[in-house]
């Protein structure tokens, strides 16, 4: 489907552009993608979003639309077909409160498992956990957060099925157990092995490393 | 119009359940309001809310929806007249990133003004003015984020007017300078003005002595 030149501005390692081209990719629109270097940003980046400055930014008929939930609902709005939200209100709803709680609760959780050390670190992980079992609570005994198929909740969270395998694996560190969170257990294994959320996954050796890179420059202070 | 059983559960002082008031009155929807003890939560709101517990909780047709911006979204989209979101897609995506930023980076400094002493009150007073600003540049020159009329960002932004006001007055702070933030004063000076806006704006005096007394009660350790 001709995409009308749609241009998306994005950064291999940011769960949030991951979003934004699993949606694309769902609903079949071309687009040009750019990456941004994170270091030198490019004048698209600081014109299309010069509130945050960040990835990811969607350029379409001349107008910049930035914060990845927000270009998720343009995204469904835009293109009708192949619907990322329920059609129900309140389904509708659900989805946007469960993307909403994976940014506000999952999202500095995490963060805080890669950035911190010690006692803080511990807490993080155990926020982590305790926001990963309130997040399988959205499955509400589902396959996935659109129900029967991947919707527009999904796509909000795919990232972290792979963020939490590769946090566990990189830094040795329990965060999802299979016998207490068997459904969002499943759920990580179901988005993983779907081929649209897939496809956009930053290669696993280069995230881990990436990941790393970023903890121990951020950790440097606390530990020299 | 019948509310075909809409209940809202919130508090006098939250500038979140005024978001859900003021939209139902645009939309002219019939509801029953249950003020909640917020130290002797109803088991409606914990139910409701298992997730945060925090109010507003709208229930509709035996479902409660959650965080204020999802349940202006659930009501737009359930009663079609008097939208709140306008048409475009792109204007809609502009409303929500605006309502958005408020709660990411106004709601911190705001509530930093209130709980926080010396060199942190300077910084969050400090961190309000620029976001207040930034703010100022959604309004793109027109009277209010809706365009002409009150929308979705308006209703979601507006207890920033009275809140500044307020904090502005009892604390004796500079928050917003009208020289250099035109077109915000004169958008507070609209909303403050708009009679569905004013209409659930808390009592002043009441407001300033119980902002007065979480912020003694907040810094008391520091002050002590």
């Amino acid at each position: 489907m001709a995409g009308e030149g749609v241009k998306l501005l994005g950064y291999w390692a940011s769960p949030f552009a991951l979003r934004v081209r699993s949606a694309l990719k769902l609903k079949g629109i071309e687009y040009e993608y750019q990456e941004e270097d994170l270091g030198n940003k490019s004048p698209l980046l600081l014109q299309g979003n010069p509130v945050y400055k960040k990835v990811p930014v969607l350029l379409h008929k001349g107008k910049s639309i930035s914060e990845s939930l927000v270009i998720l609902e343009y995204i469904d709005e835009v293109w009708k077909h192949n619907p990322l939200l329920p059609e129900d209100p309140y389904e509708r709803a659900r989805s946007r409160f469960w993307a909403k709680f994976v940014d506000e609760k999952c999202v500095p959780a995490l963060v805080g498992v890669i950035t911190k050390v010690g006692e803080e670190l511990e807490k993080s992980a155990r926020e982590a956990r305790e926001h990963l079992k309130t997040l399988e609570s959205g499955l509400d005994g589902k396959r996935c957060f659109g129900g029967t198929k991947i919707g527009f909740a999904d796509v909000a969270i795919a990232w972290i099925a792979y963020w939490v395998r590769m946090e566990q694996e990189a830094f040795k560190i329990q965060l999802i157990d299979q016998q207490n969170m068997p459904l969002l257990a499943a759920w990580i294994d179901y988005v993983l092995e779907d081929p649209v959320m897939k496809e956009f996954m930053p290669p696993y050796d280069k995230l881990v490393k990436h990941t790393r890179d970023l903890r121990e420059k951020l950790t440097a202070v606390v530990s020299n």
